[in-house]
């Protein structure tokens, strides 16, 4: 692989260095298309909102914008980067969990779309202000998830009303004056099966439906959550989003027509699907060793791209200007621990120092979870858009962390 | 607990807020003294190196540097905040692995004790400088730590030059030039058995005695690493370090005399035993959840905290003023993903919102490994000297973020 878009990637390298992150502007956007246009045309009122937690650099929350997606938003930086990048706030969902006063506070008074995480968030709410618009997350007691980590619902999960409590939710808000409804669930991230979002759908409009006929609410949007998948390997299949748009708005609409729920906003919060495969991770091979295996080593590790550490994820790599593989090493970062490695064994072409490697699908919980561990500054990001590229935001510098500390004696 | 040395943690909170990162200093110089004097006790020539990895805020690395302790740096950036700490280049040891030429830049020309990863990064090394002093990281084939990220050598480890090649490394070196050696070897972290320290020494001495000897080569030192563990769990015993400054002293001082190493240096590399018992990470209890499991969220998650996430390591918590262990809760922090559990169904007292949680044991691998996950700012960290508190650095402002943003059109 030599090219992001039409830029050959070590003009990058050239102008940036490695590591550095690279965005490609149009598999954003195609993404976003692509999933948009799959469920508008079974559904009209569907609404995509752009899971900013997956990716925050504000200028890519700004490609979002400008194409007419919505941002859902987890923490109140998180709704301020939003608006930064200019969505308005009707486009602008706030899913937060556990939500501190001062969380609430942040969002409680603007209008925003409020997926409340549990009873008790209202309760924190309704004392700064009990706005017109409330909607709950509910857990329905199961989840799924390409791995235990994001699995989000389940009664394990730490998310959501639980099921049989979501009644009550919804009738302490009615009976503190909010007069406008909606209902939100999340059950797992990273699905492949259209199935899975089918029948999360099935189950959340019944849920929805016992809760909203008693309590005579015909609610203004439902959240189905995100989860929509991507393939992480070769010969994985991609997400039929055709496939689970049609099997989503035939539930859906039944659902709406049983209970009397007219035609609501149906609401999507993907992430990783909008983002994932427009990232890169770009690397530099720093030193090859042949030890009881061989590893090659790169100038990121587990501190730029936490995943493989994290949840035993796997992103695949190509090395710049060779396709020939022809033997397995093991991938490891810089990073002082064992955790530090990318992946065990895999097939790669024969590579030397200086080689440049880039891992797909960084576009996703990528950046977003980078740390400074072992003293190593976060990476530049970059955007490629046809055959140009440009800096959206620096390499971190000393002299940023220096200004955290105060003066001493 | 409501203390942290003679201070109030509400002070603390009062000032600074929650979440924030407290250290002890008397704590951090106490464990110093302690392996210092049972070290230096049985072998005068020891010499303890602050693994900086583990704790880097510069004001923590004064405090090591003030009671004469070394450090052990493992990127070029650690290597600066020692020297802006106060180190000496003596008393600096720099141990990467797959060290980049760039890295290796950083060092080469400085004098310091250069741990070398593989034959390799000799070659890289020569190119820029032959330095008068090397030592190679030796990987015995084996390994143990408290996890497997954390076990740093074995046949699966990406660590150090297989013993096999040893002898290669070291007769690369001296036909290279170098005239004085060390050599290091680092098996895992977070060991509490004496034993295990005794047998690592006795394998590294075989070693070194095999290939030294043969070389014609008196160490200058002998460096065995850190991995001294400390106690995470309730009635979990302290690693006797009395007892493994004994044994250790023993096989080494054997060897030596077997291998006629004279008395070379007894290099220590700890981090964890240092600094992890001499820091908290203070938090608020941002909600209460009777979900399927009870659930108490925090206002610091995998963002501030990362290890239990991503070692299924454990963290006491202790909660202000209150000491019943009545009933059993999960606690978890407000990023929105499962991963952000700090722990499932453990005895706590029964807290309410606004209640201070105060991690134990979070002095190492702690603040170093948070992210701005969900965009969160990384807290204040705060250090306590009897009954006084200051801030050595502060909280991460918004600003520190959008600075590294250029103008964009």
């Amino acid at each position: 692989m030599q090219k992001i878009s039409s830029v050959d990637i070590k003009d990058i390298v050239n102008e940036y260095g490695t590591p550095c992150y690279v965005y490609d502007k149009a598999k954003f956007q195609n993404n976003y298309k692509k999933l948009n246009d799959a469920f508008t045309s079974h559904y009209e009122n569907t609404k995509i909102h752009f899971s900013v937690k997956a990716n925050s650099n504000i200028n890519v929350l700004k490609i979002f914008n400008e194409i007419g997606c919505g941002a859902d938003c987890s923490s109140p930086y998180e709704y301020y980067y939003a608006k930064k990048a200019g969505f308005t706030k009707d486009r602008i969902l706030y899913t937060g969990n556990y939500e501190s006063p001062e969380d609430l506070k942040a969002v409680a008074n603007e209008g925003l779309m409020l997926n409340l995480d549990d009873i008790t968030s209202f309760e924190r709410l309704k004392k700064i202000n009990v706005p017109e618009l409330v909607s709950f997350r509910i857990n329905p007691g199961y989840g799924r998830g390409g791995f235990e980590g994001i699995t989000t619902a389940g009664t394990e999960a730490k998310f959501g009303v639980p099921y049989e409590k979501a009644f009550d939710a919804y009738k302490l808000a009615k009976d503190a004056g909010v007069r406008r409804f909606g209902i939100h669930m999340m059950t797992g991230s990273n699905n492949l099966e259209p199935y899975f979002f089918a029948e999360i759908v099935d189950k959340l409009m019944m849920i929805a439906g016992d809760i909203f006929n008693e309590l005579d609410i015909v609610p203004e949007y439902v959240d189905i959550g995100g989860g929509f998948g991507i393939p992480y390997y070769d010969g994985e299949e991609e997400l039929n989003v055709e496939a689970t748009a049609e099997k989503v708005a035939k539930v859906f609409v039944e659902n709406c027509d049983k209970y009397g729920f007219g035609r609501p906003k149906l609401i999507l919060e993907p992430g990783r699907y909008l983002a994932g495969n427009a990232g890169y991770l770009v690397t530099s091979v720093t030193a090859i060793k042949e030890s009881y295996k061989k590893f090659v080593g790169l100038d990121a590790g587990m501190n730029f791209l936490l995943r493989p550490a994290l949840y035993g994820a796997f992103h695949r790599v190509r090395v710049y200007g060779k396709d020939d593989y022809v033997e397995k090493v093991s991938l490891c970062g810089q990073i002082c621990e064992n955790s530090d490695i990318f992946a065990k064994n895999i097939l790669m072409p024969k590579v030397e120092e200086g080689d440049i490697v880039t891992f797909l699908d960084a576009g996703a919980y990528g950046y977003v979870m980078a740390s400074n561990y072992n003293n190593r500054m976060r990476p530049p990001e970059v955007l490629v858009e046809d055959d140009n590229f440009k800096l959206i935001r620096r390499k971190e510098t000393v002299e940023d962390i220096l200004r955290t500390y105060p003066e001493m004696d």
